[in-house]
């Protein structure tokens, strides 16, 4: 089977990769000619590309297969373009981060043409190309079914875990590390949801290592507590030297917690175990916040992915004004001052 | 009738005034002569002083009246210093912020040597001469109606609020601005979740003000959202430039929100309109802290009142070990960058 | 001046009320003709009423004034009718809880007809007409002017609070109780930001009396703890029978978490002092879930005032499926089972 | 090696097992004789038990080692029991889930008497036979490398995941799943975070999986919405019937958020797709308590692990008191009424 490919980014190229080391075929468009040979020379006869979109589309066999797979802000421009020199029954595929929302919208604009629209939610970040891609799918259940061979290639397999308790004989396509979650909007809606309980597991881990980290709090404190202080009740409880990084890693054998995010936790602080390299403000590129939007549309409490997506934004020093304030009524009723920095 | 005052700081001093100024005498001890001879000044004739503690001791009736208000830290060595001087029947109040734990300990201790002993949460801050004392009560039922009638001269006294609709006749003592909530240390215990109250209600406000401090976003953001930004999806919404020490201002008349806490915001907001004067980094001195761990004890949900906690750890720094885990792993799973500082 | 009033409601009726004593007068338009009977009743002549649309808008001196104050869900369809019998220089006002976003969509919509629009957030509930109403104005600066003698009117006055310190001379509107917030949708834009701070304060009183309420879990609890209950370490602290109604009482006269809403839950408490009537299923009407979206919009940390919102849907049994999820795996990975009802 | 165990539960027996198969011998003891004979079944001569514990102590060579296996509550005593038995250089091991203020007691306790102390936070629940336990021990280093053999039989080993990248060579013994993290309680301390950290991250999937569950509301929710709910702005967006188990099977192969947690969840949920087994009543045994208690003790923020905390909390019903309050504030100030149950 083909597949169309705009932007061959790392996401992008590596699910070329991984269709095309599977028997298939794929065309590539992308701006950067350097890209194009760079996969060219990977994979051969096999991949072919364009730095011009009309004649990227004319290399498609029909119906087309065209994945968009390029940052979110210009994913709907590039669907515009794109579906102009497309005909009906050829099926575009957004692989991205876009809301949810607009896949909806999309889906409306292009089925009247007879053209089919797919939002694929694509998890796997750098790790694809190896590990395979998590992919959840909205859109109609034909066109999924048509896509079948190529989901089946870019997906990690059932060998990637083990086999849930009960389950036996032909796997379901979860099993193989894809889902038709529904129609336009259900793949990034799940994908939205995927990358907020995300932030809510980081946050777990990244709270209980801090506690860790500030256990020997007891001893490191020597001097008296000043009357801004909470003096610690009971320093003989708080005199142990952690070694974070073991930590990490002897979790991840047999314990509740073992997880990839921890996997990579532990790389993250073997490789540099005082996170010197970071300053510790936290991006976040949307779908937490959707997340914790959806949630409040639909009457769902959230209190764990509200409180990680908050203490993200508390990281880039958005709540100063806040703590201003505080300290001010602090100082109004109870002549309190603030203490000087560390 | 006669308090001594063991600690003649603002409010010591001030439970003094109200006394003496409401027909009482009084006696104090404390280290510095000045704030002695201030008072005296102040006072006259139905107060004395002395800084020395057996002569202060001397100085009273008996049943002495001790009431100690001094720095949580100091209390329980000087409560037994002057337990040594007491005899039967005597009375030592603790009016500080110690934990209810230690209350518990000390009527221990004190109740075989026959001496009373009353744990009186205070709260009023800097206001409390004029605006009278709020005054949470443990101890024997005996003792605090004894002491009645200096009670009913500190505490602010039943025009200080509109009479709750219902009650009539002879008002209780709550409506009178103290209240005997139980044995030895239910009066700290009642002052402890009161500032548990006050963290929450505080944070509320702020980070109600944030909002409207920031309500301009769409229009200050002029730029590009970057990769690692999460796009403003409508900018419309938000060009409000608020005027936030008018608006806390407009709220203290009519609103639901209105509230000494806000009285005192708009003050602040008033005297430095950009709060200039501040730094954010948030005190806690104890009583948060306590109401959580009693919350967690007890089983009693408390996401709002830990929350306020948490965000004032989180002003002083101590969030930056996990925000720096959090940039880790994003980099580590996704290749995310950092955003540089603001 | 005169105020056309749509709805005659309790806010509608005591709003009409207000302007009418102070010298104003008053046409009401409203569906049911009891309601302008009682009104006509209570005011005499100075108010007119009609419960047909063309009619009311006739009675209306020019420039009209016409204030719209029912449920938000009708409001905008009342705002499209009464608008296509208005003239230019006309003035319509939303007093209701509309979204602001509406307000910046009716405003673009008016405008061009030379319609003038004001949204007017109104605080002040079942009280407002002893109390006087709280208003948050978004709107074009040249109407709120011209309205200031009915806006005075409908606002509490200086005399509702002590006037800040520092404060002097004139008083700004503000100190009125009516405040000019911004162009269209600010006034509602405020009083949004207003109520999720309510319901942040509100969840922090209900935590901290919910504290009290079970502090004697120590003596209650005389059985041993399950398996799967955390054990009580120290069941001596927890020995308090603690008179909630009191304590609300205590805290209204000199504490710093005094407040209107304890005023009222003083008297809530007095009244029903086991909350009998009440199941706990608490409701939330919007403005407590657009603040926070707000705040995730323009990346503001909210973590009180959406713990508060969350505690809400939590109420009304929105966590259930959650919960059980979290048995699930529980029993799934440490073969625990869950505690049987109390 | 020998190992002695006093506890035959399924933790208990399950290391046994793991030593005895991997070459070592082990002593049991046991009230139940059942248990004893079961395992002797099970693993031959090289197992032997007791039901009296002077001839349990007896059976064991010196220096004796002696874990304790058996629920937190009677663990104290049974070490101050068998205490009695043993002789300067045994050791004695607290496997359970203690918390770690016990065992810096203890180990006061025993170090005089020569008797080393040492406690293993001991994860793997009802899976560790096959995946080995995750070991964290706290003590004094002569004696865990002493158990070396012991424990590197009873945890996972190194394939049990793959290496972490950068790390060569000689495995570390965190690499093997067991981890010396300092002096007595630090064993326990760690596990103590590790079961906050499991809280939180079972918190993000139960919210996440609660909104997919949800994400038809706008279909599912016909009528009209009264003036007490929310009206759904959108339900457009709101239309999927999400195949929940199908989405936690798909996002074990290649996504961000797999972890064992969430293999368990979708074997739970495979089992039992509409939980109807469980009532969602969350039990919690101590551990999230005491990570959130401490965090607090040394002003570390944990926002989402307490937030995960209280949600279990609310589970059980401890909410109503604060919800009934909250609804009868909103009476009181808006005259509004609570919503029927569902």
């Amino acid at each position: 089977m083909q597949l169309g490919m705009i932007g061959l980014g790392r996401m992008g190229a590596n699910i070329v990769r991984r269709v095309v080391r599977d028997g298939h075929t794929a065309v590539g468009y992308e701006r950067k000619l350097r890209n194009i040979e760079e996969l060219r020379a990977d994979l051969g006869e096999n991949f072919r590309g364009s730095t011009d979109l009309p004649e990227f589309v004319a290399m498609l066999e029909k119906p087309r297969v065209v994945w968009v797979m390029i940052p979110a802000g210009a994913t709907g421009a590039v669907i515009d373009q794109v579906a102009e020199l497309l005909e009906p029954g050829d099926i575009v595929i957004d692989g991205g981060n876009s809301r949810y929302h607009e896949d909806i919208k999309r889906a409306e604009k292009l089925t009247p043409k007879g053209i089919h629209y797919l939002d694929i939610g694509t998890s796997g970040g750098v790790f694809g190309l190896s590990r395979g891609f998590c992919l959840m799918i909205g859109g109609e259940a034909e066109q999924v079914k048509y896509l079948d061979p190529l989901l089946r290639s870019i997906a990690p397999g059932l060998d990637a875990a083990p086999r849930t308790p009960g389950r036996t004989g032909d796997p379901s396509t979860a099993e193989l590390g894809y889902l038709h979650c529904g129609p336009a909007g259900a793949g990034h809606f799940v994908k939205m949801v995927h990358n907020g309980i995300e932030y809510g597991a980081m946050a777990a881990y990244a709270e209980g290592l801090n506690i860790l980290h500030k256990a020997n709090f007891g001893a490191a404190h020597k001097g008296e507590f000043s009357a801004e202080e909470t003096p610690l009740e009971h320093p003989e409880y708080y005199q142990y030297d952690i070694d974070v990084p073991e930590v990490t890693e002897v979790w991840r054998r047999g314990s509740v917690v073992a997880s990839w995010l921890l996997d990579l936790t532990a790389g993250a602080l073997y490789a540099d175990p005082n996170l010197d390299e970071f300053g510790g403000r936290v991006s976040d590129s949307g779908e937490g916040r959707w997340t914790v939007d959806a949630a409040i549309d639909i009457g769902v409490p959230a209190p764990v992915l509200s409180a990680a997506l908050f203490a993200r934004f508390s990281s880039r020093g958005e709540s100063l004004y806040a703590d201003k304030l505080l300290s001010a009524m602090r100082q109004a009723f109870g002549g309190h001052y603030e203490l000087p920095p560390n």
